[in-house]
Protein backbone atom coordinates (compact mmCIF):
# COMPACT_ATOMS: atom_id res chain seq x y z
CA UNK A 1 0.00 0.00 0.00
CA UNK A 2 1.29 3.32 -0.71
CA UNK A 3 -0.25 4.82 2.05
CA UNK A 4 2.32 2.73 4.48
CA UNK A 5 5.33 3.66 2.60
CA UNK A 6 7.48 6.24 4.47
CA UNK A 7 8.53 9.57 3.72
CA UNK A 8 12.18 10.21 2.45
CA UNK A 9 14.05 12.62 4.23
CA UNK A 10 17.10 14.20 3.02
CA UNK A 11 19.73 16.42 3.62
CA UNK A 12 23.88 16.98 3.55
CA UNK A 13 24.36 16.15 7.22
CA UNK A 14 22.48 16.16 10.49
CA UNK A 15 20.47 19.93 10.46
CA UNK A 16 17.74 18.31 8.91
CA UNK A 17 17.19 16.40 12.06
CA UNK A 18 15.38 19.19 13.14
CA UNK A 19 12.84 18.90 9.96
CA UNK A 20 12.03 15.26 10.54
CA UNK A 21 11.65 16.30 14.20
CA UNK A 22 8.90 18.52 13.52
CA UNK A 23 7.71 15.45 10.68
CA UNK A 24 7.42 12.90 13.45
CA UNK A 25 5.46 15.62 15.89
CA UNK A 26 3.09 16.63 13.28
CA UNK A 27 3.07 13.40 12.03
CA UNK A 28 3.29 10.49 14.50
CA UNK A 29 1.70 7.53 12.74
CA UNK A 30 4.13 8.10 9.53
CA UNK A 31 6.92 5.89 9.05
CA UNK A 32 10.24 7.77 7.73
CA UNK A 33 13.83 7.46 6.03
CA UNK A 34 16.65 9.62 6.63
CA UNK A 35 20.00 10.25 4.80
CA UNK A 36 22.29 12.53 5.96
CA UNK A 37 25.26 12.69 3.23
CA UNK A 38 27.45 13.47 6.18
CA UNK A 39 30.35 11.95 3.96
CA UNK A 40 30.29 14.65 1.70
CA UNK A 41 28.86 18.08 4.07
CA UNK A 42 28.98 21.11 3.95
CA UNK A 43 27.17 21.37 0.49
CA UNK A 44 26.70 24.64 0.87
CA UNK A 45 30.63 25.80 -0.47
CA UNK A 46 30.57 23.30 -3.02
CA UNK A 47 29.62 24.01 -7.00
CA UNK A 48 25.63 24.39 -8.06
CA UNK A 49 26.33 20.92 -10.72
CA UNK A 50 27.86 18.97 -7.71
CA UNK A 51 25.49 19.77 -5.30
CA UNK A 52 22.95 18.64 -8.08
CA UNK A 53 24.92 15.42 -8.60
CA UNK A 54 25.23 14.40 -5.38
CA UNK A 55 21.18 15.28 -4.33
CA UNK A 56 20.61 12.59 -7.58
CA UNK A 57 23.10 10.06 -5.93
CA UNK A 58 20.89 10.46 -2.24
CA UNK A 59 17.84 10.87 -3.81
CA UNK A 60 18.46 7.08 -6.47
CA UNK A 61 18.99 5.92 -2.74
CA UNK A 62 15.36 6.40 -1.38
CA UNK A 63 13.78 5.74 -4.17
CA UNK A 64 15.42 2.41 -4.24
CA UNK A 65 14.04 1.89 -0.28
CA UNK A 66 10.78 3.34 -1.39
CA UNK A 67 8.93 6.35 0.04
CA UNK A 68 5.58 8.21 -1.25
CA UNK A 69 6.81 11.84 -0.50
CA UNK A 70 10.58 13.29 -0.30
CA UNK A 71 12.12 16.18 1.59
CA UNK A 72 14.48 17.88 0.95
CA UNK A 73 15.67 19.27 4.32
CA UNK A 74 18.84 21.43 3.21
CA UNK A 75 18.57 24.79 2.32
CA UNK A 76 21.54 24.66 0.27
CA UNK A 77 20.24 21.77 -1.90
CA UNK A 78 16.35 23.63 -1.77
CA UNK A 79 17.83 26.14 -3.38
CA UNK A 80 19.90 24.92 -5.96
CA UNK A 81 18.63 21.21 -6.91
CA UNK A 82 14.36 21.16 -6.27
CA UNK A 83 14.25 21.23 -10.16
CA UNK A 84 16.47 18.34 -11.15
CA UNK A 85 14.74 16.40 -7.88
CA UNK A 86 11.67 16.64 -9.11
CA UNK A 87 12.34 15.59 -12.72
CA UNK A 88 14.21 12.64 -11.51
CA UNK A 89 11.13 11.34 -9.38
CA UNK A 90 7.32 10.96 -9.67
CA UNK A 91 6.75 11.22 -6.01
CA UNK A 92 5.80 14.87 -4.47
CA UNK A 93 9.12 16.64 -3.00
CA UNK A 94 9.32 19.16 -0.39
CA UNK A 95 11.87 21.49 -0.01
CA UNK A 96 12.57 23.82 3.10
CA UNK A 97 12.62 27.47 0.88
CA UNK A 98 9.46 27.69 0.05
CA UNK A 99 7.12 26.92 3.45
CA UNK A 100 9.12 29.41 5.16
CA UNK A 101 8.36 31.86 2.76
CA UNK A 102 4.96 31.18 2.90
CA UNK A 103 4.55 31.73 6.30
CA UNK A 104 6.61 34.80 6.36
CA UNK A 105 4.64 36.26 4.15
CA UNK A 106 0.91 34.54 4.90
CA UNK A 107 1.78 36.79 8.60
CA UNK A 108 0.86 39.34 6.90
CA UNK A 109 4.79 41.51 8.19
CA UNK A 110 5.69 43.76 5.77
CA UNK A 111 9.48 43.91 6.23
CA UNK A 112 10.95 39.91 6.52
CA UNK A 113 14.06 39.20 7.59
CA UNK A 114 16.02 36.29 6.41
CA UNK A 115 18.82 34.65 8.28
CA UNK A 116 21.04 31.76 7.38
CA UNK A 117 24.15 30.33 5.71
CA UNK A 118 26.37 32.35 3.74
CA UNK A 119 25.39 29.85 0.25
CA UNK A 120 21.66 29.91 1.56
CA UNK A 121 21.54 33.95 1.89
CA UNK A 122 23.68 34.49 -1.23
CA UNK A 123 21.49 31.78 -3.42
CA UNK A 124 18.64 34.47 -3.10
CA UNK A 125 16.22 31.81 -2.91
CA UNK A 126 14.06 33.01 0.13
CA UNK A 127 14.54 36.42 -1.11
CA UNK A 128 13.28 34.92 -4.76
CA UNK A 129 10.20 33.06 -3.27
CA UNK A 130 9.20 36.05 -0.90
CA UNK A 131 8.91 38.61 -3.18
CA UNK A 132 7.31 35.87 -5.70
CA UNK A 133 4.44 35.97 -2.95
CA UNK A 134 4.81 39.60 -2.15
CA UNK A 135 6.29 42.21 -4.40
CA UNK A 136 6.06 44.83 -1.78
CA UNK A 137 7.79 42.30 1.26
CA UNK A 138 10.81 44.39 2.31
CA UNK A 139 13.47 41.58 2.47
CA UNK A 140 16.44 41.79 4.36
CA UNK A 141 18.88 39.09 4.78
CA UNK A 142 21.91 38.10 7.53
CA UNK A 143 24.40 35.06 6.80
CA UNK A 144 25.21 33.84 10.76
CA UNK A 145 27.64 31.39 9.79
CA UNK A 146 28.39 30.45 13.81
CA UNK A 147 25.39 29.40 14.70
CA UNK A 148 26.55 25.86 12.91
CA UNK A 149 29.66 25.41 14.57
CA UNK A 150 27.53 26.64 17.61
CA UNK A 151 25.16 24.25 17.46
CA UNK A 152 27.43 20.86 17.16
CA UNK A 153 29.07 22.48 20.57
CA UNK A 154 25.91 22.20 21.95
CA UNK A 155 26.16 26.00 23.32
CA UNK A 156 22.39 27.10 21.73
CA UNK A 157 21.44 28.85 24.98
CA UNK A 158 23.63 30.15 27.01
CA UNK A 159 25.65 33.32 27.45
CA UNK A 160 27.64 32.73 24.24
CA UNK A 161 25.00 31.86 21.97
CA UNK A 162 22.80 35.05 23.27
CA UNK A 163 26.06 37.44 22.44
CA UNK A 164 26.28 36.06 19.19
CA UNK A 165 22.52 36.27 18.25
CA UNK A 166 22.73 39.84 19.15
CA UNK A 167 25.81 40.70 17.07
CA UNK A 168 23.90 39.20 14.26
CA UNK A 169 20.79 40.38 14.76
CA UNK A 170 20.82 43.81 15.86
CA UNK A 171 20.35 45.07 12.54
CA UNK A 172 17.49 43.39 11.96
CA UNK A 173 15.06 44.53 15.11
CA UNK A 174 11.99 45.74 14.21
CA UNK A 175 11.24 43.73 11.37
CA UNK A 176 7.58 41.93 10.98
CA UNK A 177 9.30 38.73 10.60
CA UNK A 178 12.35 36.58 10.97
CA UNK A 179 12.47 32.76 9.07
CA UNK A 180 15.04 30.91 10.52
CA UNK A 181 16.48 30.15 7.10
CA UNK A 182 18.91 27.04 8.20
CA UNK A 183 18.01 23.76 9.53
CA UNK A 184 20.35 24.62 12.75
CA UNK A 185 18.88 27.64 13.82
CA UNK A 186 15.37 26.56 15.31
CA UNK A 187 17.62 25.35 18.55
CA UNK A 188 18.56 29.04 19.06
CA UNK A 189 14.70 29.74 19.18
CA UNK A 190 14.89 30.85 22.71
CA UNK A 191 17.82 32.81 21.95
CA UNK A 192 16.71 34.62 19.24
CA UNK A 193 13.21 35.16 20.59
CA UNK A 194 14.65 37.27 23.29
CA UNK A 195 17.03 39.48 20.91
CA UNK A 196 14.41 40.02 18.56
CA UNK A 197 11.57 40.90 21.16
CA UNK A 198 7.79 39.32 20.93
CA UNK A 199 7.13 42.32 18.22
CA UNK A 200 9.00 39.87 15.45
CA UNK A 201 7.11 36.38 14.31
CA UNK A 202 9.89 33.96 14.21
CA UNK A 203 9.41 31.35 11.60
CA UNK A 204 10.51 28.16 11.78
CA UNK A 205 11.07 26.60 8.04
CA UNK A 206 10.98 22.95 9.77
CA UNK A 207 7.56 23.68 11.71
CA UNK A 208 6.52 24.95 8.15
CA UNK A 209 7.75 22.12 6.40
CA UNK A 210 6.32 19.46 7.75
CA UNK A 211 3.00 21.08 8.02
CA UNK A 212 3.36 21.44 4.38
CA UNK A 213 3.98 17.70 4.30
CA UNK A 214 1.39 16.89 5.60
CA UNK A 215 -1.22 19.12 3.60
CA UNK A 216 0.56 17.46 0.70
CA UNK A 217 -0.23 13.48 2.00
CA UNK A 218 -3.89 14.60 2.61
CA UNK A 219 -4.50 16.14 -0.48
CA UNK A 220 -3.01 12.86 -2.18
CA UNK A 221 -5.04 10.86 -0.03
CA UNK A 222 -1.64 9.11 1.26
CA UNK A 223 -1.82 9.87 5.08
CA UNK A 224 -0.71 6.68 6.67
CA UNK A 225 -3.70 5.60 8.57
CA UNK A 226 -2.31 4.56 11.39
CA UNK A 227 -2.83 0.63 12.06
CA UNK A 228 0.87 -0.33 11.90
CA UNK A 229 3.34 0.53 13.99
CA UNK A 230 5.08 3.18 12.44
CA UNK A 231 9.26 2.47 11.73
CA UNK A 232 11.90 5.33 11.35
CA UNK A 233 15.62 4.67 9.83
CA UNK A 234 18.47 6.17 9.27
CA UNK A 235 21.39 6.26 7.00
CA UNK A 236 24.70 8.36 6.73
CA UNK A 237 27.74 8.13 4.44
CA UNK A 238 30.30 8.87 6.86
CA UNK A 239 30.68 8.68 10.30
CA UNK A 240 27.55 7.07 11.94
CA UNK A 241 28.89 7.39 15.65
CA UNK A 242 29.40 10.88 15.20
CA UNK A 243 26.09 11.39 13.46
CA UNK A 244 24.41 9.24 16.64
CA UNK A 245 26.44 11.42 19.12
CA UNK A 246 25.47 15.10 17.84
CA UNK A 247 21.68 14.10 17.60
CA UNK A 248 21.79 12.86 20.92
CA UNK A 249 23.73 16.52 21.95
CA UNK A 250 20.80 18.80 19.55
CA UNK A 251 17.71 16.84 19.91
CA UNK A 252 18.08 14.74 23.04
CA UNK A 253 16.76 11.48 21.14
CA UNK A 254 18.57 8.24 20.90
CA UNK A 255 18.75 7.19 16.93
CA UNK A 256 18.53 3.66 16.23
CA UNK A 257 18.26 1.52 13.05
CA UNK A 258 21.42 3.68 12.13
CA UNK A 259 23.17 2.46 9.26
CA UNK A 260 26.71 3.68 7.14
CA UNK A 261 25.93 3.30 3.40
CA UNK A 262 28.32 4.19 0.10
CA UNK A 263 26.77 6.49 -2.44
CA UNK A 264 27.76 6.39 -5.98
CA UNK A 265 30.28 8.76 -6.39
CA UNK A 266 31.80 8.41 -2.85
CA UNK A 267 32.61 4.61 -3.77
CA UNK A 268 34.39 5.45 -6.73
CA UNK A 269 36.90 8.01 -4.75
CA UNK B 1 70.01 28.24 -9.25
CA UNK B 2 68.32 26.00 -6.10
CA UNK B 3 69.06 28.76 -3.79
CA UNK B 4 67.02 31.15 -6.05
CA UNK B 5 63.76 28.49 -5.93
CA UNK B 6 60.75 29.29 -3.47
CA UNK B 7 60.10 27.92 -0.71
CA UNK B 8 56.35 25.54 -1.10
CA UNK B 9 53.47 26.31 1.31
CA UNK B 10 50.74 23.98 1.19
CA UNK B 11 47.05 23.57 3.25
CA UNK B 12 43.88 22.69 2.85
CA UNK B 13 42.74 26.21 2.21
CA UNK B 14 43.72 29.41 4.34
CA UNK B 15 44.77 29.03 7.66
CA UNK B 16 48.38 27.73 6.21
CA UNK B 17 48.72 31.69 5.42
CA UNK B 18 49.67 32.40 9.13
CA UNK B 19 52.90 30.10 8.47
CA UNK B 20 53.60 32.03 5.47
CA UNK B 21 53.10 34.56 7.34
CA UNK B 22 55.90 33.55 9.66
CA UNK B 23 57.76 32.44 6.53
CA UNK B 24 57.86 36.04 4.94
CA UNK B 25 58.72 37.48 8.57
CA UNK B 26 61.60 35.24 9.25
CA UNK B 27 63.24 34.65 5.54
CA UNK B 28 62.16 37.62 3.43
CA UNK B 29 64.43 37.37 1.08
CA UNK B 30 62.81 33.80 -0.04
CA UNK B 31 60.30 33.34 -2.82
CA UNK B 32 56.96 31.46 -1.80
CA UNK B 33 54.17 29.47 -3.83
CA UNK B 34 50.92 29.09 -2.13
CA UNK B 35 48.75 26.21 -2.30
CA UNK B 36 45.13 26.12 -0.78
CA UNK B 37 42.95 23.25 -2.01
CA UNK B 38 40.25 25.50 -1.32
CA UNK B 39 37.69 23.30 -3.25
CA UNK B 40 38.55 20.27 -1.12
CA UNK B 41 38.45 22.13 2.44
CA UNK B 42 37.96 20.89 5.51
CA UNK B 43 40.59 18.37 5.08
CA UNK B 44 39.61 17.42 8.88
CA UNK B 45 36.60 15.53 8.39
CA UNK B 46 38.06 13.36 5.18
CA UNK B 47 39.49 9.43 5.70
CA UNK B 48 43.56 9.28 5.75
CA UNK B 49 43.19 7.86 2.45
CA UNK B 50 41.41 10.96 0.92
CA UNK B 51 43.82 13.56 2.78
CA UNK B 52 46.96 11.17 1.46
CA UNK B 53 45.15 11.24 -2.14
CA UNK B 54 44.32 15.12 -2.03
CA UNK B 55 48.33 15.87 -1.06
CA UNK B 56 49.53 14.16 -3.57
CA UNK B 57 47.76 16.16 -5.81
CA UNK B 58 48.52 19.44 -4.09
CA UNK B 59 52.30 17.95 -3.71
CA UNK B 60 52.15 17.24 -7.38
CA UNK B 61 51.49 20.86 -8.64
CA UNK B 62 53.95 22.01 -6.66
CA UNK B 63 56.71 20.11 -7.41
CA UNK B 64 55.78 21.06 -11.15
CA UNK B 65 56.32 24.68 -10.34
CA UNK B 66 60.09 24.07 -9.06
CA UNK B 67 60.66 24.47 -5.19
CA UNK B 68 63.11 24.10 -3.15
CA UNK B 69 61.36 23.11 0.63
CA UNK B 70 57.88 22.00 0.89
CA UNK B 71 55.94 23.08 4.12
CA UNK B 72 52.68 21.28 4.64
CA UNK B 73 50.58 23.99 6.49
CA UNK B 74 47.93 21.82 7.23
CA UNK B 75 47.93 20.33 10.70
CA UNK B 76 45.57 17.44 9.45
CA UNK B 77 47.83 16.50 6.09
CA UNK B 78 50.69 16.91 8.56
CA UNK B 79 49.53 14.30 11.09
CA UNK B 80 48.58 11.53 8.30
CA UNK B 81 50.27 12.40 5.46
CA UNK B 82 53.87 13.83 6.31
CA UNK B 83 55.83 10.45 5.38
CA UNK B 84 53.77 9.82 1.98
CA UNK B 85 54.85 13.42 1.30
CA UNK B 86 57.96 12.79 2.04
CA UNK B 87 58.01 9.72 0.08
CA UNK B 88 56.78 11.97 -2.89
CA UNK B 89 59.57 14.24 -3.40
CA UNK B 90 63.53 14.88 -3.52
CA UNK B 91 63.23 17.94 -1.13
CA UNK B 92 62.99 18.53 2.42
CA UNK B 93 59.29 18.60 3.60
CA UNK B 94 58.55 20.36 7.35
CA UNK B 95 55.37 20.35 9.07
CA UNK B 96 53.74 22.04 11.36
CA UNK B 97 53.06 19.65 14.11
CA UNK B 98 57.08 19.06 15.09
CA UNK B 99 58.23 22.64 15.72
CA UNK B 100 54.77 23.38 17.93
CA UNK B 101 55.64 20.23 19.88
CA UNK B 102 59.91 20.90 20.54
CA UNK B 103 58.99 24.24 21.01
CA UNK B 104 56.99 23.27 23.58
CA UNK B 105 59.32 20.29 24.83
CA UNK B 106 62.38 22.95 24.52
CA UNK B 107 60.58 25.38 26.94
CA UNK B 108 61.08 23.20 29.82
CA UNK B 109 57.37 22.79 30.80
CA UNK B 110 56.26 19.62 32.33
CA UNK B 111 52.71 20.08 31.31
CA UNK B 112 51.98 21.08 28.21
CA UNK B 113 48.36 21.89 26.76
CA UNK B 114 47.49 21.31 23.11
CA UNK B 115 44.59 22.58 21.40
CA UNK B 116 43.16 21.87 17.78
CA UNK B 117 40.54 20.95 15.77
CA UNK B 118 38.56 17.87 16.40
CA UNK B 119 40.19 16.11 14.09
CA UNK B 120 44.42 17.58 15.19
CA UNK B 121 43.15 16.26 18.88
CA UNK B 122 41.94 12.95 17.66
CA UNK B 123 44.64 12.20 15.55
CA UNK B 124 46.67 12.08 18.97
CA UNK B 125 49.88 13.35 16.82
CA UNK B 126 50.98 16.33 18.78
CA UNK B 127 50.63 13.63 21.44
CA UNK B 128 52.73 11.63 19.95
CA UNK B 129 55.60 14.27 18.79
CA UNK B 130 55.68 15.34 22.79
CA UNK B 131 55.96 12.17 24.59
CA UNK B 132 58.39 11.07 22.33
CA UNK B 133 60.84 13.81 22.83
CA UNK B 134 59.79 13.83 27.02
CA UNK B 135 57.93 10.42 27.88
CA UNK B 136 57.34 12.47 31.27
CA UNK B 137 55.44 15.30 29.59
CA UNK B 138 52.17 15.57 31.06
CA UNK B 139 49.92 15.99 28.41
CA UNK B 140 46.32 17.99 27.75
CA UNK B 141 44.41 18.78 25.01
CA UNK B 142 41.61 20.42 24.32
CA UNK B 143 39.67 20.46 20.46
CA UNK B 144 38.54 24.50 20.23
CA UNK B 145 36.39 24.16 17.07
CA UNK B 146 34.76 27.59 17.11
CA UNK B 147 37.95 29.14 16.55
CA UNK B 148 38.04 28.60 13.11
CA UNK B 149 34.18 30.03 12.10
CA UNK B 150 35.10 32.88 14.55
CA UNK B 151 38.03 33.60 13.01
CA UNK B 152 36.71 33.81 9.09
CA UNK B 153 33.99 36.14 10.73
CA UNK B 154 37.08 38.26 11.25
CA UNK B 155 35.51 38.19 15.47
CA UNK B 156 39.16 37.46 17.32
CA UNK B 157 39.90 40.23 19.82
CA UNK B 158 36.36 40.83 20.75
CA UNK B 159 33.97 40.07 23.45
CA UNK B 160 32.61 37.21 21.67
CA UNK B 161 36.50 35.79 21.29
CA UNK B 162 37.23 36.17 25.10
CA UNK B 163 34.10 34.42 26.25
CA UNK B 164 34.71 31.09 23.37
CA UNK B 165 38.20 31.41 25.22
CA UNK B 166 37.26 31.83 28.38
CA UNK B 167 34.64 28.54 28.15
CA UNK B 168 37.55 26.39 26.22
CA UNK B 169 40.62 27.27 27.94
CA UNK B 170 39.30 27.30 31.93
CA UNK B 171 40.25 23.57 32.03
CA UNK B 172 43.97 24.45 30.91
CA UNK B 173 45.23 27.14 33.05
CA UNK B 174 47.44 26.54 34.98
CA UNK B 175 49.66 24.82 32.44
CA UNK B 176 53.43 25.71 31.62
CA UNK B 177 53.23 25.43 27.98
CA UNK B 178 49.89 25.82 25.53
CA UNK B 179 50.72 24.89 21.89
CA UNK B 180 48.36 26.85 19.34
CA UNK B 181 47.67 23.32 17.23
CA UNK B 182 45.69 24.94 14.36
CA UNK B 183 46.89 27.34 12.22
CA UNK B 184 44.14 29.87 12.37
CA UNK B 185 44.50 30.19 16.46
CA UNK B 186 47.65 32.68 16.39
CA UNK B 187 45.23 35.15 15.03
CA UNK B 188 43.57 34.58 19.04
CA UNK B 189 46.86 35.46 20.32
CA UNK B 190 45.57 38.27 22.13
CA UNK B 191 42.75 36.88 23.49
CA UNK B 192 44.18 33.76 24.36
CA UNK B 193 47.24 35.14 26.35
CA UNK B 194 44.50 37.29 28.44
CA UNK B 195 43.11 33.92 29.30
CA UNK B 196 45.68 31.79 30.16
CA UNK B 197 48.09 34.68 31.84
CA UNK B 198 51.72 35.38 31.84
CA UNK B 199 52.64 31.99 33.61
CA UNK B 200 51.91 30.01 30.52
CA UNK B 201 54.20 30.02 27.38
CA UNK B 202 52.21 30.27 23.89
CA UNK B 203 53.72 28.37 21.29
CA UNK B 204 52.76 29.38 18.11
CA UNK B 205 53.05 26.27 15.49
CA UNK B 206 53.72 28.89 12.60
CA UNK B 207 56.35 30.72 13.91
CA UNK B 208 57.98 27.18 15.28
CA UNK B 209 57.86 25.98 11.63
CA UNK B 210 59.15 28.83 9.65
CA UNK B 211 62.52 28.98 12.08
CA UNK B 212 62.37 25.41 11.34
CA UNK B 213 62.22 26.06 7.79
CA UNK B 214 64.86 28.83 7.99
CA UNK B 215 67.51 26.18 10.21
CA UNK B 216 66.83 23.87 7.16
CA UNK B 217 67.62 26.17 4.35
CA UNK B 218 70.59 27.13 6.06
CA UNK B 219 72.05 24.14 7.27
CA UNK B 220 71.18 22.30 3.24
CA UNK B 221 73.44 25.80 2.01
CA UNK B 222 70.19 26.57 -0.04
CA UNK B 223 69.06 29.99 1.81
CA UNK B 224 68.58 32.69 -1.15
CA UNK B 225 71.62 35.02 -1.54
CA UNK B 226 68.58 37.92 -1.38
CA UNK B 227 70.13 39.73 -4.56
CA UNK B 228 66.89 39.40 -6.87
CA UNK B 229 63.27 40.54 -5.41
CA UNK B 230 61.48 37.93 -3.63
CA UNK B 231 58.42 36.79 -6.05
CA UNK B 232 55.14 35.24 -3.96
CA UNK B 233 52.71 33.42 -5.93
CA UNK B 234 48.88 32.18 -4.94
CA UNK B 235 46.91 29.36 -5.94
CA UNK B 236 43.81 27.89 -5.06
CA UNK B 237 41.37 25.23 -5.82
CA UNK B 238 38.32 27.47 -6.08
CA UNK B 239 36.66 30.53 -5.07
CA UNK B 240 39.79 32.98 -5.02
CA UNK B 241 37.64 36.21 -4.39
CA UNK B 242 36.30 34.84 -1.12
CA UNK B 243 40.56 33.42 -0.60
CA UNK B 244 41.53 37.16 -1.34
CA UNK B 245 38.74 38.62 1.03
CA UNK B 246 39.16 36.51 3.91
CA UNK B 247 43.12 37.04 3.43
CA UNK B 248 42.42 40.44 3.78
CA UNK B 249 39.96 40.09 6.82
CA UNK B 250 42.27 37.99 8.61
CA UNK B 251 45.90 38.91 7.58
CA UNK B 252 45.76 42.74 6.37
CA UNK B 253 47.27 41.93 3.18
CA UNK B 254 46.20 41.76 -0.15
CA UNK B 255 46.82 39.17 -2.24
CA UNK B 256 48.14 39.95 -5.90
CA UNK B 257 49.10 36.80 -8.20
CA UNK B 258 46.20 34.69 -7.02
CA UNK B 259 45.44 31.61 -9.63
CA UNK B 260 42.77 29.16 -9.88
CA UNK B 261 44.02 25.85 -10.42
CA UNK B 262 42.14 22.58 -11.18
CA UNK B 263 43.89 19.38 -9.41
CA UNK B 264 43.57 15.79 -11.47
CA UNK B 265 40.79 14.38 -9.00
CA UNK B 266 38.86 17.33 -8.86
CA UNK B 267 38.45 17.86 -12.56
CA UNK B 268 37.18 14.57 -12.99
CA UNK B 269 34.44 14.72 -10.53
Amino acid sequence: MRNDLPIGVFDSGLGGMTVLREIHRELPAESTIYLGDTARVPYGIRSDETVRKYCAESVSFLKSRGIKLLVVACNTASSVALESIRAQVDIPVVGVIEPGARAAVASGAHSVAVIGTDATIKSGAYQRAITMLNPDAEVRCRPCPLFVPLAEEGWVDDDVAELVARRYLEELRGTGALVLGCTHYPLFRGVIGRVMGPDTLLVDSAVETALEVRRILAADGILNAGEAQPSHEYFVTDKPQKFALLVERFLGRTVENLSKIQLQTEASR
